[in-house]
């Protein structure tokens, strides 16, 4: 891939300045370089390449505060588009996002995780290609794409190292394969490190250290330090589904002992459900249908109208969550956690929000040195897919590709 | 404080350039640049200003490289020292080190966190008087004291923010007063925190990025990451003491419930072990003594000869320390857990540690993307005491209160 001597030595230094050309939304060339500590020299340069590029626009003066008026930048939403992808065993959802991260177009369709990847990813490849074709985007302009999926992965090699769903995905090259199908880059990521990362793009926290709880149809976590995702040695970290919350609980699939998604993941709320035959009647419910997430998503309607037994459930599973929530914030000495995913931010996302946020503020260790704060995600469900595709927008990929076809 | 107009610029550079010393015991100024990632030019200056001030010297030339052979560096040890202090409940443990590290002089006392800081601090301070000229070392070459102990704690203020031992010390300006009676500087810090530095600072650990386990009479944790402390939001973090193993127990004083403590720490030992009435005989223990630090050594050292009952409590509180060394590999991403303090790294050190490993071994999510080692602390017992003595090395402080005083 050639790349221009110039502009491949600082793809970093252009992130950094287009995010926060994008969180301020009009900014001068001397604010710029105030707020991102690069020197006006190199904001000078690196503000010329993005617009050689496209990428940002000059757009009138600002105020005067004595001097000259000075010229204020500002993204051009159109000059670059990333797509995220999240796929899951249960559901696939993808989406087309401008530079801004504002969502352009989006699909969600049954998981294809359960079938074998070389059937998967050239059907989600199609898909890809599709919505870029409806919605009228210049694929010349699609930067990447984001992949958002579970873990344990190997992030640089782009592989799944999870027998999960089937064994046939264990260590196949997702990434790369995709990558080759869509003739695009393929970012692999956890889901819900890009989901949290996700919501610090999209200027919906105010914090730059913040956790996120995410659940679709297993549990996940992420958590942002000083507005980057903490990666630990391997990118594997914030596990939060997979920490014992029962010692003396039996072994967990994962092959530690009484883990949270036992208690509180869909398929253990459906499960509780069952148990009560009134309710299982009524929401008809099937323990044999592998559609979990349907089924969850009618225990958390009912739920979310009031439903006694539904509530109860949902309940139940968001004060283990809370429980997680805790472990999460005194460990890693959070003032704000994020719910999102399709299950936590979906129907019952109030009750969890009300119960987790109170498991929070009364049991949180460091609460007399600050108060934790619970939100749900301004992406909701699709936190994850929007994530995948901010993780484009944010990484020197995105840069590398526009210099390559410069 | 005056302090000179270039130094006062770049404490931060000359802790970076000076931890690189050490860590290469002799090195060039140009191999410095490539390990720090400093720019050579501003590597001259430093080094001047660090031979300034007598804390580098130059020790002959290097092995020529094809061109003239370059001068070596290395640190003047006993150019300053720090005093690093361990304030618990049960003991208190003050060192001095000399710049690299090494401990020059030590001394431990039971502890004198029941009494008010009023009567504990002047205590303290007469202690570190006493070993200060007992140890020869000039006082002007002491650059601070480095105050470790327990949290919640507001870090900045140096204010402990827990009604634990005495409601006493709620609030209390523990680190500002010391440093008044002393006429030193004095940093706060979490004893676990300052464990978890001092193993890098030593050169103990290959990793950069780590967690430490460190149980006294409560149990802590501190995660370094990328060679730093991972700090959170308000250096309150890795609070592994008071996370939940088990969601269907009671509460714990710290407001959480099932809280690890509460299965693994000292005192659930001792209170597990009076359960056995001919243990409890055997061992002289005591429930009404309030020296729980003692008794537990007692249960240590009989474990540490094979006595079976006694092996059976520990390995009970080492299985439940293995399912929170889990949670920390899990959410941290850890490829190395260190073990320290004087109940972890004491006589039982050897059980603690085959037990912790093998759990941590089995247990792990991402055991498919890397091993997790544990490891016990070099310093034992003293790791809070010499991290604390070593946050004062790596802090702006010493190079301001050096500035000050040239």
């Amino acid at each position: 891939m050639a790349t221009s001597p110039i502009g491949a030595g600082r793809p970093r230094t252009r992130g950094i300045v287009l995010n926060n050309i994008r969180a301020a939304r009009t900014i001068s060339r001397i604010e710029l370089a105030a707020v991102s500590g690069v020197t006006p020299a190199t904001i000078t340069q690196v503000v010329r390449e993005l617009m050689d590029h496209g990428l940002v626009v000059e757009v009138g003066r600002g105020v005067s505060t004595g001097g000259k008026p000075r010229t204020l930048l500002k993204l051009n939403p159109h000059a670059g588009y990333a797509v995220g992808v999240l796929l899951e065993r249960n559901i696939c959802v993808i989406v087309i996002v401008d530079l801004t991260g504002r969502q352009v177009a989006r699909i969600s369709f049954p998981g294809t995780a359960l079938m074998p990847p070389e059937r998967a990813l050239p059907l989600v490849a199609a898909r890809v290609n599709v919505l870029i074709d409806t919605a009228g985007v210049d694929r010349g302009r699609v930067l990447g794409v984001g992949l958002a999926t579970y873990g344990p992965q190997d992030r640089q090699a782009g592989v799944l190292l999870t027998h999960q769903p089937t064994t046939a995905w264990f260590e196949y090259p997702v990434a790369p394969r995709l990558s080759e199908i869509l003739s695009l880059p393929v970012l692999l990521d956890n889901d819900a490190a890009a989901a949290a990362i996700g919501e610090h793009w999209l200027g919906a926290v105010e914090s730059r250290t913040y956790g996120c709880l995410y659940m679709a149809s297993g549990i996940g976590g992420g958590v942002v330090v000083d507005g980057e995702v903490y990666r630990g040695s391997s990118s594997n970290g914030v596990e939060i589904g997979h920490i014992t919350i029962d010692v003396n609980d039996g072994p967990c699939d994962c092959g530690n002992y009484g883990c949270l998604e036992n208690y509180a993941d869909p398929t253990a709320v459906v499960k509780q459900a069952m148990q009560e035959p009134s309710l299982g009647r009524r929401l008809g419910l099937d323990i044999a249908d592998p559609d979990v997430m349907t089924m969850f998503g009618r225990i958390a309607a009912a739920a979310d109208t009031g439903d006694p037994a539904a509530v109860a459930l949902i309940e139940r599973s968001a004060r283990h969550l809370g429980t997680a929530a805790v472990t999460m914030a005194s460990l890693f000495d959070l003032e704000l956690i994020v719910l999102a995913g399709p299950s936590l931010a979906g129907a019952a996302a109030s009750i969890y929000h009300a119960v987790i946020q109170e498991e929070v503020r009364q049991r949180t260790f460091a609460r007399r040195a600050h108060r934790v704060r619970v939100v749900t995600s301004v992406s909701g469900s699709d936190a994850a897919a929007i994530g995948g595709a901010v993780l484009v927008l944010q990484s020197e990929l995105a840069f590398l590709e526009l210099d390559a076809r410069a």
